[in-house]
């Protein structure tokens, strides 16, 4: 398709098709082509991507926006009566489409050679497409072996899918969330535990006694959603700032200072909602200060022991899509290290470290003496 | 004097007359005219001051460079064979010279009324200036009762001057610190303690060993100096750390975020370089979560309870040299709450809070509801 039919095509703010596709960028991966747009832009979602080979069209997914404080930000945000609570699950969030066959998409819009590969095999999902191939499925990859997150959840122990969302890919519309659980439910699709409808003054008290579960469980947090699934709205644990703050200080030097800010933040306004007493609220910000300093100093100790640190993965699949993965990661110029290659029942498991090169280097900078001129 | 002439007087890497005044800034306080520089140029330190009224030059103070690891940080950094370690205050830092009268100047280069009149009584260094007139003296303002800094000295009631270095104004030259040490005792002026001459190699478990004594006392840190008192390095104490991070989260908007990572960097190399025991190490996590989430949430609950949060400062002088302050501080667009106002033994003594306008504004948007889009 030539860009003045794909510029028609598309509902955009951008005037003209060179407007369009200034910011798009053209690849082509397993003979797919397509266009991906790595930032939102021209009323199109970050991630959006246009299939030259087919004509289709994948809307990005929207970001979703948080709020600090759970009363009156709920009741400010929604204009709908109800909401929906779900679980927000700590996974790889990918948009799963029939274009020319099962496609997983990332959040920025490229092919994930190794996600494909997991939805054609854990979800099967021919006869959804068949019936509805307008749609795509909006699915997050949880589990330990995948190449992207490091959060593991008990009931999984390679991978799984959890469909969070049905949309139509061309207008992004999603589907009203109870029209959405049935239809994955008729086609054995799994799905974030829910927490209930709630009208929007009982919303907050029903997302504390949700994230008091969750935190117990050091599960991420809650999505609430509008009748029409087209409002969302996001809420953490405790357990998961503390988490991203130690995941991000086992690397110090590759998370940038608003990571860490925004984290505090969240914290902050949570121990003063939920009236967190003196103890509790000590308690709190002795476990802030761990995850903070714990996993600092225990990566400059590895690094002055002379390891290499990172980011450790183990993946599973057949060795063409692990081969694939791998070649997609380097081409991000991530330096990739194997730990080790094997073969289990037929498939190829491979761990390995992305290697982070700011906090190498920076810390073995620091340890030779390297001085900070402020 | 005209700008071909300064060009021609001072020792700069600028070109031209015109390349070396693009940055300078015209001010006029209390008649004395006169350009400052507002970041280090051409050669020139931040601060750097150039009196047109009399002709002098009073060149600003070298920003001080810091090690995170002291083994082998102190050893790479110096040629010198010895240093000597000097306790680092935490107070007001300014240049005293005499230009038209003893006047002092803030590290930017603006003169500061409050200071100056405070150095004139408290230092009087008229016979100083007359035997040395084309020195200054480098001085920490310490103590209580002073506009810009908060941190107290139990042996300081109201302010008090520790001069730290000795230099010629023009040239920026330091005074060798064995030189200085005798002449401020020869003229009466208070200096910061000492903790000796060191070998460069028994420098950095002399370091330690003055940090830790330090430390308990919550005082600041140390400067080292070469021999000359031409190389300067700094390094500080984890109750610094704490006690900076505690005062930023107060005031949690106002600090930039890189302000945050570099405390955490230093925290972190200094507890594996002192090789922390585990139970240590967490201990001082814990404090360093406290110093982060407990001013934050009391500021945060402080500003839904309808309060105004800032900096809480007292001030003490002749009526005329605080309105002349008062002044000075608005002219930077600093809201100025006044708290107290009251004569003392014929001075005036102020309280005055500095409004943090960013963290009452963005803590009023998040209790309000305000979304993060992230």
């Amino acid at each position: 398709m030539d860009k003045d039919a794909w510029h028609e095509r598309l509902e955009t703010s951008a005037d003209t098709p060179s407007e369009l596709f200034e910011h798009f960028q053209a690849r082509t991966d397993h003979g797919l082509e397509y266009y991906h747009l790595p930032d939102a832009r021209h009323g199109l979602e970050r991630g959006t991507v246009l299939v030259e080979t087919t004509g289709a069209v994948v809307r990005g997914y929207p970001s979703v926006p948080r709020v600090l404080v759970l009363d009156p930000g709920v009741r400010h945000y929604f204009e709908s009566d109800r909401v929906t609570i779900e679980e927000k699950l700590n996974g790889f969030n990918v948009r799963i489409a029939d274009v020319d066959g099962t496609t997983a998409f990332t959040r920025g819009g490229y092919v994930c050679p190794y996600t494909t590969e997991r939805a054609r095999q854990l979800l099967d999902p021919g006869d959804f497409f068949a019936d509805h191939p307008e749609t795509m499925l909006c699915a997050e990859l949880i589990g330990p072996e995948n190449p992207y997150t490091v959060h593991d959840y008990d009931e999984t122990e390679t991978n799984a899918f959890r469909i969070f969302d049905v949309r139509d890919r061309t207008s992004g519309r999603p589907l009203a969330p109870e029209r959405r659980r049935e239809l994955c439910a008729e086609y054995g699709f799994e799905q974030p535990q829910t927490f209930g409808w709630h009208t929007i003054d009982d919303a907050p008290g029903a997302v504390r006694d949700a994230i008091e579960t969750l935190d117990t469980e050091s599960r991420e947090g809650v999505v609430l959603k509008s009748e029409d699934g087209q409002s969302l709205l996001k809420y953490t644990t405790e357990a998961t700032h503390h988490a991203e703050l130690a995941d991000a200080f086992a690397l110090p030097f590759e998370y940038g200072r608003d990571f860490l800010f925004s984290r505090l933040l969240r914290e902050a306004f949570q121990t003063v909602e939920f009236e967190d007493s003196p103890d509790r609220r000590r308690e709190r910000a002795h476990d802030l200060g761990e995850s903070i300093l714990l996993p600092f100093a225990e990566t400059i100790e590895a690094v002055a022991d002379g390891e290499t640190v990172g980011e450790r993965h183990t993946v599973r699949g057949d060795p063409e899509t692990i081969n694939a993965l791998l070649g997609h990661l380097r081409e991000f110029q991530l330096t990739i290290d194997i730990e080790s290659d094997r073969r289990l029942e037929g498939e190829r498991v491979v761990t390995f470290t992305k290697v982070a090169a700011s906090t190498n280097d920076r810390i073995e900078h620091y340890l030779d003496g390297g001085i900070v001129d402020e």
